[in-house]
């Protein structure tokens, strides 16, 4: 088996290629630089440079240089003893690359703790022209990291190209909030975002790929660029919202004085907002219900949720920017949870398309639910969840909100009827703009 | 069995305490807050005020709050069967604990992946000031990731409190070389901070407390804490040089086209600077001497080491940081080194005391060399590494550096004698100042 260790590309625009100073293309007998032209669908034009990697990586890149831009190290295996059990290499594609948060996940991924230590990948990071060399010094860490399992790195700007063939996307990159900005802004300029990923995805990505959205507001982006993807499954959009149940966990956790693992059954519903409802009406503690266990009913109904809701603000507070590194925990938890048979009597929460939901929220949102896996990457709502009239009353309040934000992305909806944009309030978690 | 699960504290200086508003303490009942004097040695003075953490770590702190916090979860274990086979919890402090690098290390060593599945910590966090609300955030965001074997977080500015009771000291910290200082006012300026942590941990961390060294110029500063610690053992001071054997083992890799795991027995000598040297006379490549596999003898004398030395200051010029993400692995990877048993005719690199060394390099230093481990923690210098004259000339450069930094520092080493600092030329890593 030849083994194809880490790999670096830059995708990029359809800007005219430049190619490569030739002399560096002597530096590495094997992943040679290649300068080779790829018939793109023609809406970019875009075309592929292939160069190698660690030769390039610390030499100067050429002003302009923007497009494809792959190195690849082709190696010889030397350890059929390590490679004998592998899987077929997974392809990762991850936005907002350079990002803080993705700084956390792509090591996370990389060393082979989300998707298991036999699970090769290939990481295929978006950017932007302005972060283009950030991302080339994440691949150099990478590449100085010697993870066996990194095959392939690929960078890039056009998501057209650096989406191909993914079986993952995970789209975290999304314009956060401007001053003066308002919400209907912030929901418009994303969204654009996510309807040009959406149809990237539709036309270049694996035909099961996976996507979990991060960006915010993230369950109205999924929505976006699931309507833009309408050849992939539906079924395959996330919306994240296990950062909210770890910290609805932990609050538990604290209040009831039990372990951190004594907490199951946890569920956020709705919008990743401050109208979500974390579920402390079917969540457990030891087993028993938390009502059972905290007897505090105004806490559980009046601090708790906003204690989870503005977690982020707090901490943002604090220390003056986001919570990268557990929100790249939450998103390997997310993952885990997919690839890992759910406990009986557990779940995970995770932002999905509602169509056929047993709780009867509107059938064309992303919302948050219980779920369940058998750790084939798939999952199904749980749909014997408890829901009493305080949690109906919730889940109504934090659909309403979601219904509001389809009305104001219409048109970004290929086909959606257009609605009238009514959001006025401020619904955004504080600090998650 | 009881666990404390997580917990914070702020160990501060010896200005007055000021107790937080009680009305704090009534939100957990089990991490309540406590306000208790400590004695202190005298030297400091300090006191250490018990806090509830999750409360309080999201309220606002008051202005010139400044002394030992501590919010502690002490709570049910009601997971019996996990915790069964748990190990005594190690406890762990960190310097620069607020800065890029720990901020990855820290989810690392909390996920269990350094010290092992079975291994609960406490981590003790050392800031300033200045850094102490960025630390809190960390803290929260470590709560919020659920580490079941994260059982206490302290937080402080004062190393003589914040190192108490410490198995492993993680000395991080240090100031960077600011505009127009020279490197001996580098020297001057960590190794007085490095002689009062070696101050600290003598007289308060764990009689068998293993240091680590990260902080730069890291051989010298480790010499200089090591000095200032004499009821500590010697061998256990160790200087960081795993991400210099790292990258090493990439570039190697990336030349002879292999793996990076067949890589083995790759040491970085000496001084962790422009001098060290990565020696691919004993490294090997699929079991055979590199010379026998990169034909390319020139490449390895004249282009090897400089690529090696000089890729923390290629990442700098990429993205205007440092390598926090490839320096944190490469932290996890040197502690792991030490639990794992060394594989027969490997060894890992890392700076340790001289003191009866085999290669008759100067007895009094912190020099890196090829070690190797049975997995407890300790570790023996392997004494059968051939050194060729190209080696012994490298070496003894490396060595002399050493000296002249030790005689730029002698006035902070009790005893030494006064030698003239005659350090003029700048060899740090680029970038890693």
């Amino acid at each position: 088996m030849q083994q194809v260790a880490a790999s670096t590309a830059f995708i990029g625009s359809a800007l005219p290629l430049r190619r490569a100073p030739s002399n560096r293309a002597g530096r590495l007998p094997r992943a040679s630089l290649v300068c080779r032209a790829q018939k793109q669908d023609g809406q970019t034009g875009g075309k592929r440079l292939v160069a190698s990697s660690a030769a390039t990586l610390d030499a100067p890149v050429e002003e302009g240089y923007q497009s494809v831009w792959t190195a690849s190290y082709d190696f010889d295996n030397e350890s059929p003893e390590l490679t004998k059990s592998w899987k077929k290499t997974m392809k990762v594609a991850v936005t907002g690359a350079a990002g803080q948060i993705s700084n956390h996940l792509l090591f996370m991924l990389a060393s082979g703790e989300v998707f298991g230590r036999d699970q090769p990948i290939q990481l295929q990071l978006l950017g932007s022209e302005r972060s283009r060399e950030a991302l080339e010094g994440v691949a150099m860490e990478l590449e100085d990291s010697l993870y066996p399992l990194l095959r392939e790195v690929q960078l890039g700007i056009d998501p057209r190209q650096v989406f191909e063939g993914a079986d993952w996307a995970l789209l975290i990159g999304a314009k956060p909030r401007g001053p003066g900005m308002e919400r209907k802004d912030l929901l418009d300029i994303n969204g654009q975002i996510f309807a040009e990923q959406g149809r990237a995805l539709n036309d270049v990505a694996s035909r099961d790929c996976k996507m979990l959205v991060v960006g915010n507001p993230c369950n109205t982006n999924a929505l976006i660029g699931m309507a833009n993807a309408p050849d992939l499954p539906k079924r395959n959009w996330h919306a994240l919202t296990r950062l909210d149940e770890n910290r609805a966990k932990c609050q538990l956790a604290l209040k009831s004085g039990k372990f951190y693992t004594s907490v199951t059954n946890m569920t956020i519903w709705g919008n990743h907002s401050t109208t979500q409802v974390p579920d402390f009406v079917n969540a457990k503690i030891g087993g028993k219900r938390v009502p059972a266990v905290v007897k505090d009913v105004q806490w559980l109904k009046e601090e708790f949720t906003p204690k989870v809701a503005n977690r982020g603000g707090a901490l943002i507070k604090k220390w003056g920017r986001s919570s990268a590194a557990s929100t790249a925990v939450s998103i390997a938890d997310h993952l885990r949870s997919l690839y890992t048979p759910t406990p009986p009597g557990d779940c995970f929460s995770t932002g999905v398309y509602t169509e056929g939901n047993p709780y009867g929220v509107d059938e064309d949102l992303i919302f948050s639910m219980p779920c369940r896996s058998d750790g084939d990457g798939d999952y199904e709502i749980i749909d014997d969840f408890v829901i009493d009239d305080w949690l109906q009353a919730k889940i109504k309040e934090t659909e309403e909100e979601l219904l509001k934000e389809r009305d104001c992305v219409g048109h970004l909806i290929p086909g959606a009827t257009r609605a009238v944009c009514m959001i006025t309030e401020d619904t955004m978690l504080p600090g998650e703009a």
